[in-house]
């Protein structure tokens, strides 16, 4: 039987549109009760044995025997080692995409990273003061999923925002090492980095133990348990958001080459089965030509079952009625990657509220985006980009307010706090005020 | 019996110091299992149920009948008139306190919270936009805990963002309601009010019901049902940090009258039991002085006897080396509240890396800030400053990467990305990026 991947085929027309929308949308983020309480059982092991109970789970779930932490350490020579032993063209695609990733991430700490402050009329002065996280952790899923990139997209803005201390963790399957992820982890500046995933890697990481340091933050993706782990520790550390499924959405007004989008969705879709890639579109004829072209180049594809999967279950093409309307659906979804692929895409960005990243015009494919554009790839997944943000440099940093009222001014603050104070019932708070009244 | 409050004297010289100062510091969130049970049955209840699940809930919890949620909307003129018939100091102090407040926040937005881009040498555009929230919740509690000012620090913010609808919940036990919180959000410009509360109101907010619209994000302080609640939404909403009790730290080199230093331990002890009030000095006159000024002041405290336990329960004198020694501990605590009680506060500044606000000089009483200096009073508490921020503008906008790749750029991006995708295994990725190269 041949593969075939026909993603939902609506219009925003069709009376039962809206139902079949959300539908298609719907993706639920139930956790599953036996992960938590598992979870729940190896953060405790780690935090009470420490090495011990890491180096057993290690051994368990990865297959990986050590007889201590220090052998499940990666030294700075065998990152080093790895990055020279890459192939040339790697080797410098890795470099460059580093760079273009260090120059954007920059730009973001000078336009929205650097403290400010300003005196009043009272010569107090207000302000607030930005500094870097001491040490922050990495997480790096190692096996069928291991990408370089995103020990890059999470290394480099929690280095150029001055953390001192970047501890990576990837998981090292039966021992087998990526060499293209180590590669990363030395072009990005990592710390240190360690041979341990799942549950008990992050535990180490929020805990501490005899040999992984205790760490403030704790970014990167994972799986069920890594997120559960990451959930469970928040509040003790700090955490970036949880990732759900990828999803791209195309507005195309049908003047870019139905191949492009076609493998757009399936550069989307070949992640995973549960992937989402959505294409909008006025122009009946041009998704009729990329549903042609998406049966003409799937057989092509080595990611064939995974494609044609995740668009069967989860992808769609919908006709509406013309750009403004893409632009109000694209929206609702809030979508991780959004792709305005039009002639003229600054006539519709600026309709556009809720997106991870958006990627403007034909040439701007999302890859472009999640290897070397220079923005990060770590995105908001699943809607969430309704009230959060690419990862980036403010994620390593943290802000203190800075405040200097002068006597001057505490005679005019004072009787304003000693008022409200007292109708809180907050006796202190409006005397510590007062005090500071001249008598 | 007299009522004492004796703050834990500590030296950093004694041998016991560091066993000692931990064990005072030490405060577990550790949650309730009861409670996070009963909460997961709330947001079920409201999740399917709606307005009939919230109504039933608050009848239960607070004593507060009503037939329809209608009825538990508050009307914008009943804000107004809350607002109008205060007395004028209160009207006065909640006006001015606001206006300072929005002042702050709006430079916040000038300095961090704004879009920014540049071209490269390829003629790529880069850069970030930056959107408000559309519509947000904040949960005030009621009762005993009643803070008009925390009313002003979460709406503001949001308003200064430029969220669309900023949504309120207070709980009104029995039915009261506090005056000086309806006033204050009337002067905040809160779109709509409820007078619901606890986990069901958090439900409410984060799944919408029949008549409370559904938020992209919740903040606010709240008891132990209303922490988990939120923990429990957050990734289907937004939500702000989780809060512990609160904190003050005070550095002084001796210079600040005592009596000022005593009260604004106290004035940090009268939240609650588990307030804590720390006081660093070198020099050990001054702690006995401040011994003393505890001594004199408390007797004519309302809230004498909640000062008595925190302080006794949680506060310390400790003796330091020199303010050097202090300012490392301050770090090590990264405290919520930091005052930097010295002639010379801006030679300590500098080396004061954690903290979620800092109060200079002797004038910079806590309780300025708390009400009306104008930075936000909802702070990162338990060491959290470590890697959170204050509630700010940020909090309220969302960021989204802007990317448009020239022709010309993606022939020189396309190259790299196809190496690394190839090397990750994402032969779509790659072949996306080839496709925009020319022929």
């Amino acid at each position: 039987m041949t593969l075939q991947a026909k993603p939902l085929r609506l219009s925003t027309t069709q009376p039962d549109f809206e139902a079949l929308f959300q539908q298609r949308l719907h993706w639920s983020a139930d956790t599953d009760a036996q992960i938590e309480q598992r979870v729940a059982e190896i953060l405790q092991e780690v935090q009470h044995e420490g090495d011990a109970a890491v180096l057993r789970l290690t051994e368990r779930f990865d297959g990986l025997s050590a007889p201590t932490m220090q052998a499940l350490e990666l030294a700075q020579d065998e990152l080093q080692a790895a990055f020279e032993h890459l192939p040339e063209a790697q080797r410098e695609a890795l470099q460059q995409a580093a760079t273009r990733i260090r120059t954007y991430h920059e730009a973001q700490k000078k336009a929205s990273g650097q403290g400010w402050s300003y005196r009043d009329a009272d010569g107090s002065l207000l302000g607030q003061k930005v500094t870097p996280l001491d040490r922050v952790g990495i997480y790096v899923p190692g096996g069928k999923a291991a990408y370089p990139s995103s020990v890059l997209m999470n290394a480099i803005p929690a280095q150029v925002a001055g953390v001192g201390e970047i501890i990576m963790v990837v998981p090292t399957p039966g021992g087998e090492r990526n060499p293209l992820v180590l590669a990363a982890a030395y072009v990005a500046g990592v710390s240190r980095a360690f041979t341990i995933g799942g549950a008990q890697a992050v535990a180490a990481l929020a805990y501490g133990t005899q040999s992984v340091p205790k760490v403030d933050k704790i970014t990167g993706p994972g799986n069920a348990y890594v997120a559960s782990a990451k959930k469970r520790v928040f509040g003790l550390v700090g955490i970036d958001m949880i990732a759900g499924p990828s999803e791209i959405l195309v507005l195309a007004d049908g003047t870019t080459p139905a191949d492009w989008v076609a493998m757009d969705l399936f550069s989307q879709a070949e992640h995973d089965e549960l992937a989402q890639s959505i294409l909008l579109s006025p122009d009946a004829a041009y998704l009729d030509a990329v549903q042609q072209a998406i049966d003409r180049l799937l057989p092509e594809q080595p990611r064939a079952a995974i494609i044609a999967k995740s668009l069967n279950g989860r992808g769609a093409l919908i006709h509406t009625r013309d750009m403004a309307q893409a632009c109000e659906i694209a929206n609702r979804i809030a979508p991780e990657h959004l792709e305005v692929s039009s002639s003229d895409p600054h006539k519709w960005e600026p309709l556009l509220r809720h997106a991870g990243a958006i990627f403007l015009g034909a040439y701007t494919s999302e890859s472009l985006g999640d290897y070397c554009a220079g923005p990060n790839h770590v995105l908001p997944t699943s809607g969430t980009a309704r009230f959060s943000s690419p990862l980036g440099v403010m994620d390593f940093q943290k802000r203190s307010s800075i405040i200097e009222v002068s006597e001057s001014g505490a005679q005019q603050l004072g009787r304003i706090a000693h008022v409200l104070a007292e109708g809180e019932g907050l006796h202190a708070h409006g005397q510590a005020a007062l005090l500071r009244l001249r008598r």
